[in-house]
């Protein structure tokens, strides 16, 4: 499938096959950091912190040095002119993003916004539960106004909008006129879906399983279903970290849980979701690791796995029933593991307040009202004061929560602002829609999908993601990748024919 | 204790400081290369090692081109004539050290015993069991002619001998001429002592404890007797690997050991020996990490730290008395476990073939033997072809076993001279006779030394360790350092008067 390579006869692009030396180096470099990077959450020992953050700073260094060498320049301009074939032509358009993001903002800015971050979230943590937002606004004004300074210098680089630069650097290629489509239409039909699915599920009875589920039983469960999901245990690991999350390497993927000992479900879905992360990693294509072509291609893309495995598959009837003899064995026999009630149970919406703890339907809610009041901040059309009144107003226009006065479950919830990540946010409701999508075209090339998974046969899944998504990397841009995947750009009526059909 | 600064004012010793800066940078990115060495060794999945061996060779080439940085020289030459303190001199000393180290052999030297080492090992795999000594020699020869050339070029540029110069890159200041006068003392009585002590043991009767010993037992016991021996949990960690090793970085030590079913001891003796090796690293004065002056000093004093903790302390009958009771909480109460009983297990004098297998009265034997052996080879008094038999003709002399024509358990049995790695083979031994030496200066300075050990107090053995060897470092070389820690260059009579107590 991938017979071209990223690295022609460097006789005839001499200044493409130094960049390609360049990648490799830096693609090593950062397979060390992300090791010790991945061992620093998972094993690390506390007294180990202070040297650790010492030399993972001057591995960074390295790497940035690497990145902004002077020399690449110049590469870059004469590789243009080189005869190069279609795989290192992109491979060079991602080395050019590559370098055009490590060299687009001063030194100075960058530490400074890394300190401005690192202070903010410090005093965020305690912060937060003491719904302190004056105390937060303090900090948090200097991290709105270099994150606007960023925005300025990537712009100017980059010849985009602001908003744009920013969220460039999580899904190449989207840009906010197309968010703003996709949300304005989400917008419409969403409020009065979540309360016709609140109605029909209000008529339901639901038994919620009883712990203790313990942690060795929950741990081999989890084990054998990241087997059933094709996980490859010979290139990867699970272990347990604070904060799960999806690490490692692509040919050595580190997949972290966190166990609850009165909630088995935690720990599964979320090990389902990243192993979703995590076969996308593994079936990268093997010839183009080590180049910018071989990586994932953006945050937004990678999500869409992770919920293809979460919300697409695990949450459906048909895997739900594959599910149920599992626990069954792990646990032993409980009523709440009759398949009908599992999946009740895990496709129940209730509108919250935080957005990590949101089902699949009211989840985009909390994204919207994020992007909307992110934008018009880094516009400029909004100051960091008037983030609560907007978020209170918001919160009942699209959820119909009161949220005035409740900082803490409110526009203090989540770290990435905090930090100063802005243009982040739209990623997540971009990868439950590409998951839709992927789906629905899934299902056209295989109108038996769902039994095919009730019958516990997950290849045409498995191999549609491997044709269309995993072996294509970075080859095109994500709106390219989503036509050439799915026959049509990005559309929300997949994602709203998703939740029509599981929720009404 | 250490006040003095391996850092002084920048402004008085401009060089010096660069030096540090220089040092600081590679002290962090072998933390990195350790921490993922650690890793490839613990944790790390079969399909994982490709990408990694090139990610280390990657950080490893990065970290001699740091090493042999052309400024290096001058700043070193310049850093002379620098007002230093103390520690800042001895710190510029093994600054040097490094860089010689570094700097002695050309690249294509280092690259061609790499790959004669790696041909050779791989190979050795399969010709050790099928006691293949004529192919394994096809191989061997350009390792030892390699090595031959490496003693030649570090002699050259050290003014030592040839082996001197091999031996000083594991025990710095530690020549031929000493290790001649220690081993040949040593030769005259050890015999005799082996035989006198195997006659007495012959009337002993000894009960062997019997498995199966569940491995989450045996993991609970030695997290339990290094939590006894003041191991930090806070900075380290207890996994398992296949050869169990002391590694990670001084702020985080990782020790690994290896379980089986049916005995306990090997785990557990092999575990609180690689605890003496981190408690070395994890005592290391704070003030100096990061620079050369605050490392461990050399193979054989680290090695005097884990047979420390495993010959002298924990196959004492005081220390055999404090396991007992630990042994029967988490296997159940034995007759084997009759401290009277363990203790003679544990001191049981057996001459065997293997050296890794042999007790702690037979091993210098073995050692002996191979020094006597690899210093002739390096030095050209005899060729490869020689080994086997002076190999029978020493095994027979020093321990009476016949080897003749049984490579696999004689010559062919360590890794060592397969990958050309001559001179260290000494370090084993100098460690034993280190640690005695310890172990007698403690006696002098606490007469009651083995009644407090019963009574569970080891605090006058961690406190003696801690003044006189963890928290010198790197200050003095290693005569000066057993000089100045137990008042006498090293003297065999110590080793001596301690196995004449133990075995007689």
């Amino acid at each position: 499938m991938n017979a071209a390579s990223p690295a022609p006869d460097p006789g005839l692009a001499p200044s493409y096959a130094e960049l390609t030396r360049v990648h490799s180096r830096l693609y090593r470099y950062n397979h060390v950091s992300s090791i010790v990077g991945w061992d620093r959450n998972a094993m690390m020992p506390p007294r180990g912190s202070e040297a650790r953050a010492a030399a993972e700073a001057e591995l960074h260094a390295l790497i940035h040095r690497t990145r902004t060498d002077s020399r690449l320049a110049d590469w870059l301009r004469a590789a243009e002119a080189e005869p190069l074939d279609e795989v290192a032509r992109a491979n060079l358009r991602e080395m050019r993003r590559d370098w055009r993001e490590a060299n687009a903002l001063p030194e100075s800015l960058v530490e400074a916004k890394t300190l401005a971050g690192a202070r903010c979230e410090h005093a965020w943590r305690s912060q937060r539960p003491a719904n302190d937002w004056r105390g937060f606004l303090e900090n948090f004004r200097e991290v709105v106004r270099l994150a606007r300074e960023e925005a300025r210098l990537l712009a100017d680089d980059t010849g985009l909008s602001r908003y744009d630069a920013l969220m460039d650097r999580y899904e190449p290629g989207v840009r906010a006129a197309d968010i703003d489509r996709i949300f304005g239409d989400v917008r419409e039909w969403l409020p009065d879906l979540i309360t016709r699915a609140r109605a029909r599920q209000s008529h339901e009875k639901v038994i919620a399983p009883k712990g203790p589920f313990p942690v060795a039983a929950q741990r081999a469960l989890n084990l054998e279903v990241m087997t059933l999901l094709g996980f490859d245990f010979s290139a990867g690991r699970l272990d347990e970290s604070a904060h799960p999350f999806s690490g490692g390497v692509p040919e050595d993927v580190r997949l972290t849980t966190r166990y609850h000992e009165s909630d088995f479900a935690r720990s599964l879905l979320g090990t389902i979701h990243e192993t979703g992360h995590a076969r996308y990693e593994q079936n990268l294509p093997r010839d183009w690791l080590g180049q910018p072509v071989g990586a994932a291609r953006s945050y937004g893309v990678h999500e869409s796995q992770s919920l293809s495995f979460e919300m697409q598959l695990a949450r459906s009837r048909a895997f739900v029933g594959l599910l149920a003899p599992l626990l069954i064995r792990h646990f032993g026999d409980r009523p709440a593991f009759e398949p009908d009630n599992l999946y009740r149970l895990w496709t129940r919406v209730t509108p919250g307040l935080i957005r990590v703890d949101a089902d699949e339907v009211t989840y985009p809610a909390h994204v919207i009202l994020r992007y909307e009041i992110e934008r018009a901040l880094i516009e400029g059309g909004i100051e960091a004061e008037d983030i609560p009144a907007l978020w209170d107003e918001k919160m009942q226009a699209l959820l119909g929560l009161d949220t005035r006065g409740n900082y803490k479950d409110g526009c203090l919830q989540d770290a990435h602002w905090t930090e100063g990540a802005f243009g982040y946010f739209p990623s997540y409701t971009l990868g439950a829609m590409y998951a839709a999508q992927w789906f629905a075209a899934m299902r056209r090339a295989a109108p038996d999908l769902d039994a095919r998974i009730a019958a516990g046969d997950l290849a045409p899944v498995f191999e549609w993601l491997r044709a269309n998504i995993w072996s294509q990397a970075c080859l095109w841009e994500t709106p390219e990748l989503v036509r050439r995947a799915s026959g049509e750009a990005l559309a929300p009526r997949h994602f709203r024919a998703h939740l029509e059909t599981r929720y009404l």
